[in-house]
């Protein structure tokens, strides 16, 4: 790390607090505004709070699972029916990554496709606010969203600073109905985001301090969450945690959990599972390379047990994924042994990220590691 | 803390690395350019690198010891002389106070005095730029100037986002020529930010992330900088807790240490100085009230002995005073006993401050800590 840049391009106004939602005063005379939503939350207490603050939105709500860019542009089509002056984005990552690519867009005639790459994007004519309702992605503190490419399976990334909203609200409450086993792979996902960036071959002193941070929140609280959805500190701690990893992962990127992670989105495990999964296995493999710097994170770990080697921190992700109610093995997510050639293939794409993690890591490296994720890791192990 | 707001008005651009000032490319083109800083550093290295990077820069070097409203007017004054298109601070503290109050009012005709107080000014219409060559005040991060009042010897602070630069550099080569006692003093400066900032009522859970991760640093590196000042990733760890601390005081705010400091440093006692020899015994003080707070920091600070309890933090703040070299008493600053009560009336006029400590503090409670500075603590104590 010789020379850095710590720039300040995250959302230039985040509002934070249980029931923040129903305080907000930004752009509530924005003119015509379209909200862009999950399909499971239509109907639902979160909308219904949305839209006593914009009465008059439209509201697109055809999202469900995760983003291809057929989904994106149908959206983006929907949204070109009208002349919006306003964009939110209110749900999981996929209706913040969505809502995202469809304010940058909506002014102009091209496919999410066309713009797949790094600064690709002309001045964004909406305005867009960003609503989580999960504690996972931390979209919403990104300049990126992450989108399949419906022509060939492979997500890709459109990244540009349009993409960093106006305003976002952080409030817990919309999170309260999150089911255990979402809060649980949704928040493995944050924490990926915070340990991934703390290791990335670009993670920098300052970017440190959100990483870590992020840790602190994430492993104090996800346990709690998991037990106890109603408790609305230990829900707020996640969305900050979930939101500090996005600001680390804007600054030094993800790693080999994610690349690998893809391949298994692409045949429809939900992200944050996919990562929850591989977390410690990458860890494993990238121990030998940065040891010290995986021991930097001990102080941030919630553990019974001391943490005194970096094997110790390994050994803890190991039992996040045993006790937190997310899958351990391939066999759990229904991919079979037969497909991990093809994995390891496709996880090889994923250059950028790659690039960023502190071991090289080949296709045999790859494969054996979708090996190991077959079986459980034995507890003698 | 129920409701809070994260915003990103910090510096847009700041670039990091020891040798970085070299590298500038930021406003190399920028047309006039009027270079402030501290009299001392005239005819230094530091000085000659900033102006090979703008030869035809006009150079205000009549700054020495901290920011009256009389010097500042004075360089404001030297500044109409002419029509600047980009005001560079290069220095302290002081320096750069004063180049940001400069770059404030260059284009407008009002005195310093006439803008102490919160969004009193008005657009800044020159570049502005800051090179810190302490690791201290943070200034460089921090939309505040603080000038003591020549028509009443009052520090009191221009508070305005016109005061956040256009750019910062951080380059710890800069700070390779601190003194031991200077390099001890500002460095509890900065430590006094970050640990005031994390006990601040109006501290919030993203605030710390800059708090802790700020006390992390110079914690862990100020007795080698004080030791060692020739050692770059000490210098540069230094540099980068005192932005820290700059960015955790703009959003929480310093207390009763910088409020107690502030009638030390009207009699000439350096700003670090004043607020090292305090931070011990106000930590003591506000213990009651924040406990627990102040045991969240334990994990931050670098101590041979266990930190088990608060109490064990504030002796390590002790510790600190007594083994760097700075001064301990009042007695060592020349301030004598029979100041004490004018020095409590004055910083009863740190309102502002003193709102933000999380113990409530009276004239009384004032002049008893201020008595506890005239003889060390006994070892025993
Ligand atoms: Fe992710
Ligand atoms: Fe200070």
């Amino acid at each position: 790390m010789d020379f850095y840049l710590i720039n300040n391009a995250f959302p230039a106004q985040v509002m934070v607090g249980a029931g923040a939602l129903a305080r907000l005063e930004w752009d509530r005379e924005a003119g015509k505004v379209l909200i862009i939503t999950d399909r499971g939350l239509l109907h639902t207490e979160n909308i219904a709070k949305i839209t006593r603050l914009f009465p008059k939105a439209d509201i697109y709500g055809e999202l469900s699972g995760e983003p291809t860019s057929a989904m994106v542009d149908a959206a983006l089509e929907f949204s070109r029916r009208s002349r919006y002056d306003l964009v939110i984005g209110l749900g999981g990552g996929s209706a913040l990554d969505t809502a995202k690519v469809v304010a940058a867009l909506h002014g102009s005639r091209e496919t999410v496709a066309e713009v797949f790459g790094k600064d690709l994007l002309g001045p964004r004519r909406t305005r867009m606010g960003l609503i989580p309702t999960t504690a996972g992605t931390g979209s919403e503190a990104t300049p990126n969203s992450i989108v399949k490419d419906s022509a060939d399976g492979v997500k890709k990334a459109v990244i540009s600073k349009e993409l960093i909203p106006d305003w976002v609200v952080l409030d817990a409450e919309l999170t309260l109905s999150l089911p255990a086993a979402i809060t649980a792979s949704t928040g493995m996902d944050a924490l990926c985001h915070c340990v991934e960036s703390a290791l990335s071959v670009h993670a920098n002193p300052f970017s440190l301090a959100y990483s870590y941070h992020g840790i602190k929140l994430l492993s104090e609280n996800i346990e709690a969450a998991v037990a106890d959805g109603a408790d609305l500190e230990v829900r707020g701690a996640m969305l900050l945690g979930s939101f500090l990893g996005g600001l680390a992962l804007t600054i030094a990127g993800t790693t080999a959990v994610h690349a690998l992670s893809y391949p298994l989105g692409k045949r429809g495990v939900p992200h944050g599972v996919a990562n929850g999964m591989l977390l410690p296995w990458i860890l494993e493999y990238n121990l030998p390379a940065c040891a010290e710097r995986l021991m930097a994170l001990a102080p941030y770990l919630q553990s019974v047990k001391p943490l005194e080697s970096a094997a110790d921190i390994v050994d803890l992700t190991f039992e996040y994924v045993h006790t937190l109610p997310v899958p351990q093995t391939l066999d759990e997510v229904g991919i079979e042994a037969e497909c991990l050639p093809e994995l390891a293939a496709e996880a090889m794409k994923q250059e950028r990220l790659l690039a960023n993690n502190p071991r090289p890591l080949t296709a045999v490296d790859a494969l054996a590691l979708y090996r190991k994720l077959l079986a459980k890791k034995s507890t003698d192990g």
